[in-house]
């Protein structure tokens, strides 16, 4: 017999040879329909392949990661038999699953692939999808494969084979199509039920622009039509939403070949959602008892080897520049700099927590392959802190970083959030982690407790956590469903002591503090670029660059229109005139798509009984208001940073 | 005869072999009393030494830079002699005039000199300064030169000579003390009526530690005892008033060594400063139209080399940081990223003035030797703003600029200040500055213009303008008669053209706006060192990190406290409570060291009457009065950033 162990720790025994797809059947027939593959001692493997020694067992579904990935890699092996029924004598390179979906790329010789050739594959797909033929493994000679695509004509694969190892070589087969093939895969084609095809691009072979151009089609499928539909409008929605797109033409950043990549320039509309992030985040730490400081952007490499950030972070920092025969570098963390504000005064208990924030601007090398728009960047203004606390404080302050986070997912609308609670792997203690085996213990319990005493929806995630302790990521969906990794809220008990930070204790000893590290805000730059997304642009009117644009109906009424824009003023509401010589309905439009979010239409009337024609973007016509009364709602709505426009 | 021209263009005529001092005595003998030298043909000269060729001539006294530093020169020579008449044998090296006052470094052999040998060589030097014995000049060949030291005995003079030609050798001696001297100097000692020596360091010999360590006195001296005298009583304040003392006591900077020199980090009192500074910016600026912009700390190297700050001012940045074979430079200045803004979309004449502000953080290399507190450093947060116009806008937008100025002045209560119009030198065009004659007169005459006609005090300035166009440096005088360069208000006209900045005029052209570049509160650094030295670290209510301490008398009326810090709080002001066990006696006199600027001291009857005791800083018991009335006078003092404490 085989002993089986679960991820609960259960152990069940069972024949060998058992399959993974076998025992998920033994457990319940409704599992095993959605049963996609297996990890098996830790490697994923076909559900259908059998077991013959004792093992750890997860199944994966399509709610697993690598669920999904398994699903998309055999849905490009499908998408391959579409082609070759399609184009016999094509050849194929690799077809690999990505981020959302899958690619193959290929060599149709002369063929530019068309829309129509698209849609016909898809449709092959569909029906293929439909024969619900199994995926079939088989181990084959190094030669024996050799043999097969020499036969077949296909240099491409021929190639590959060159680095493989005999004896660890596999073929998967699905109706028609052989496919040399690493795997793992799922049982039969019929779970693949819903199939689009979304894009044709070329490729270079090898990636070397050097070698011939393939044809590489992207694809992305799922175990059902709902799901895919959902994608596709998300996919619309997110186009029309692209925080770019959208940056650009509302004047929030851009970027300049002479500033370099991933460093925006932020315009004034940009510069006044920064102002008014900066002023939520001020007014809220004000009142949770945090003080504000302001520390250089450079320090000397001195600072960073105390920390560790040398050597362990140096490929995520910019290179030194060489000073006085000091070498200095662009802060990639806020941390030390206030490590040395904490150090520089003398503390007791007394002082604890002390909690020191900052809008501190971080510098971090992304390749520039890697970098996107404000969401992968090279210039950090986040919003950081540090909190130096006793083991005692811990609970409390660990805590309300948390409400914190939630107060601001309130404000800003967001409803679908997780917390990562990240932990380290006690077999990497000493390497990847600081080798503290009891205060990561302890930390790691803590950090759970707080969790779950405050009801925060969170999952647990292995071998994820700092260097220095555990942590919290915090992700976040759009209102389109698009997941974004926001900020995360660490604890740290090793830096505190390479810093040989102290406080005096009511005992007159020395101690050294825990430090929380927390940015609920995350930085600017990925902040608002995900806000631009939230809010399709259409940002709620505290965050609005220009909150009111008053429309005079002709020039006649200009007068009126500057009083009412002197009121507006003097109560601090960002207003300005649409003063060109147009028809009202071109201004309407104009101001509908610069997403104000309130217009004052004046006229004759307006001006006779000092009102204002209220239209609300998004809501349209509002009625009429008195000058007074509208600026009174205005600045309510202001001040409750009320979330919808 | 020789023709003689004076600084406003009068030229007369004198027998060859006239004097400065007898020119003087032939104008008024109240001017020649004055004269200490002059300033033949651009050279500094003694008034006593005869002219025989054409000349042009300025008279310089006390109030000419170059009249000080001769004055304080033929201290130094006085000095010497009362020094060799108290210590015969003492070979002298060098006794030059300084910032204020002069030093010479002597080798007394083994003998360390006491206060009161100081006292004793001030007694002589006063002494042989009303002897009132003329400066001597004498043209000597280097062979006597060296058979005068040799006899002496002085090793250290004849080192001098050895890097002297012969034809250019001068003695000068007074009374009964002859040195090796190139002059000038003024007339007799008797115009020496206040002298102060006021330090003995010890110099090594040529500044190399490997060298003898020789005894350096400084001291200074004046025309007459009251300026002495207001002299040292500004030294005393200055030294009470230290910005580097003050910032450490009340917690507003500090410097680290693993940071690195010149880079403070603000601590949170230093940080709340900050944030009320850039309210007063931003409040000043918004009400004046600016917009507001964030850009990156580095950029590449093209853009310093489009702008010309690389290679002309490359000295004074930081090393370039290389990544991905592109050099990285921190950015020395604004300017460039600012024009990338304006760049970045099209602009019309309807968009100008386009004035653009950010609270940029530069980076500047300063030599080690030269970094100075908050005075000097190599980090600088500037309250930075550019603003792009027509020609037919400058006078108002540079006027405006300049009213900007003192609005500030009159907020901070600085009397005292003078603007210096630094203009370019027509024979450095096309070498320090750009070759556009034209344009260099138009924008001169444009910015004398508008000092000209607002009657704004200021002095004019030859070739000290920047390389882009002619400047205005604002020089201000702290309470204690220190001056200050706070910051500079520039015209530039050669970067728009650098960076192709274009805008399409009304008849449909495209044209180089004008740029002034402007910084009126300096940078935090310098400026908050000159806050400190201005208030004596008593600062106004507005600007005070905590404007308000509650002093309960015992421990009974902590809860009234408590509640009278909520209304505070509430109320936006900067509170805190003493809550210590110590006496109120204690509680005030910390409080005032602590230079908070309101006392509330709450005992029983304050606690029944819901009623403050209030004391002011610096003006002790204001009576008692209702929390209410109190935190209204305190808002208002805040909101009018009243300038006294």
């Amino acid at each position: 017999m085989v002993k089986i162990t679960f991820p609960d720790g259960a152990v069940r025994e069972y024949r060998p040879g058992i399959t993974a797809m076998e025992i998920a059947e033994g457990i319940s027939r409704g599992l095993a329909k959605k049963v996609l593959a297996a990890t098996v001692n830790g490697q994923v493997w076909d559900a259908v392949r059998p077991i013959y020694n004792d093992s750890t067992l997860k199944l994966l579904t399509w709610e697993e990661a690598e669920g999904k990935s398994t699903f998309w890699h055999s849905s490009a092996h499908l998408m391959a038999e579409a082609v070759e029924s399609q184009f016999p004598g094509v050849k194929f390179w690799v077809g690999p699953p990505v981020e959302n979906g899958f690619y193959y790329d290929m060599d149709l010789g002369d063929r530019k692939l068309s829309e129509e050739d698209l849609a016909a594959i898809e449709k092959k797909m569909n029906e293929l999808a439909k024969q619900n033929n199994p995926y079939v493994r088989k181990e084959i000679s190094k030669a024996e494969a050799i043999r097969y695509f020499e036969d077949k004509g296909d240099e491409y694969k021929l190639d590959l084979l060159q680095n493989l190892e005999d004896g660890n070589i596999t073929f998967y087969t699905q109706g028609a199509f052989t496919d040399l093939c690493r795997g793992p895969h799922i049982p039969q084609t019929g779970l693949i039920r819903a199939i689009k095809l979304t894009n044709i691009a070329g490729a270079y072979w090898k990636g070397d622009e050097k070698n011939k151009q393939l044809t590489r089609i992207y694809g992305i499928t799922f175990p059902n039509q709902k799901e895919l539909d959902e994608y596709l409008h998300m996919l619309e929605e997110a186009k029309k939403r692209d925080h770019r797109k959208l940056g650009k033409e509302l004047g929030i950043f851009t970027f300049d070949d002479d500033i370099g990549p991933g460093l925006p320039l932020w315009m004034p509309n940009g510069a006044i959602i920064i102002e008014e992030l900066e002023k939520l985040a001020k007014d809220t730490e004000e009142q949770a008892g945090y003080k504000r400081v302001v520390t250089p952007h450079i320090a000397k490499e001195n600072l960073y080897l105390t920390s560790g950030h040398l050597p362990y972070y140096q490929d995520s920092m910019y290179p030194p520049m060489e000073l006085d025969g000091v070498k200095y570098y662009l802060k990639a963390m806020n941390c030390p700099h206030h490590h040395k504000i904490f150090a520089a005064e003398p503390r007791s208990y007394k002082d604890l927590p002390y909690r020191l924030a900052e809008y501190g601007t971080c510098y971090r090398y992304e390749q520039s392959g890697e970098l996107f728009g404000l969401m992968r960047v090279r210039c950090l203004h986040m919003n950081d802190a540090h909190i130096y606390c006793t083991r005692e404080q811990f609970y409390e302050e660990f805590k309300s970083v948390n409400e914190m986070y939630l107060k601001y997912f309130k404000i800003f609308g967001i409803e679908k959030y997780v917390m990562r609670l990240s932990l380290h792997d006690p077999s990497k203690l000493g390497k990847k982690y600081v080798d503290e085996p009891a205060l990561w213990k302890e930390t790691e319990a803590l950090v759970r407790d707080v969790l779950v005493r405050t009801n925060t929806p969170f999952v647990e995630v292995q071998d994820e956590a700092a260097f220095y302790g555990p942590k919290i990521d915090v992700q976040i969906w759009s209102t389109i469903g698009r997941e974004f990794t926001l900020a995360t809220n660490q604890v740290d008990f090793a830096q505190g002591r390479r810093f040989k930070l102290e406080f005096t204790t009511k005992e007159n000893t020395s101690e050294t503090p825990l430090i929380i590290h927390r940015a609920p805000l995350g930085t600017h730059e990925r902040f608002i670029g995900f806000l631009l997304e939230h809010y399709a642009g259409n940002f709620p009117v505290w965050l609005a660059p220009l909150q009111v644009k008053i429309l005079p109906i002709s020039d006649k009424y200009m007068d009126y229109a500057q009083n009412v824009l002197e009121s507006l003023k003097k109560a601090d509401i960002r207003a300005a005139i649409d003063d060109r010589p147009e028809k009202i309905g071109r201004k309407i439009r104009d101001t509908e798509m610069a997403k104000v979010p309130y217009m004052l239409i004046v006229g004759e009337k307006e001006k006779q009984e000092h009102q204002l024609s209220v239209r609300k973007h998004g809501h349209g016509d509002m009625g009429t208001k008195a000058v007074a009364a509208f600026i009174e709602e205005v600045i309510a709505e202001i001040k409750n940073r009320a979330s919808e426009q």
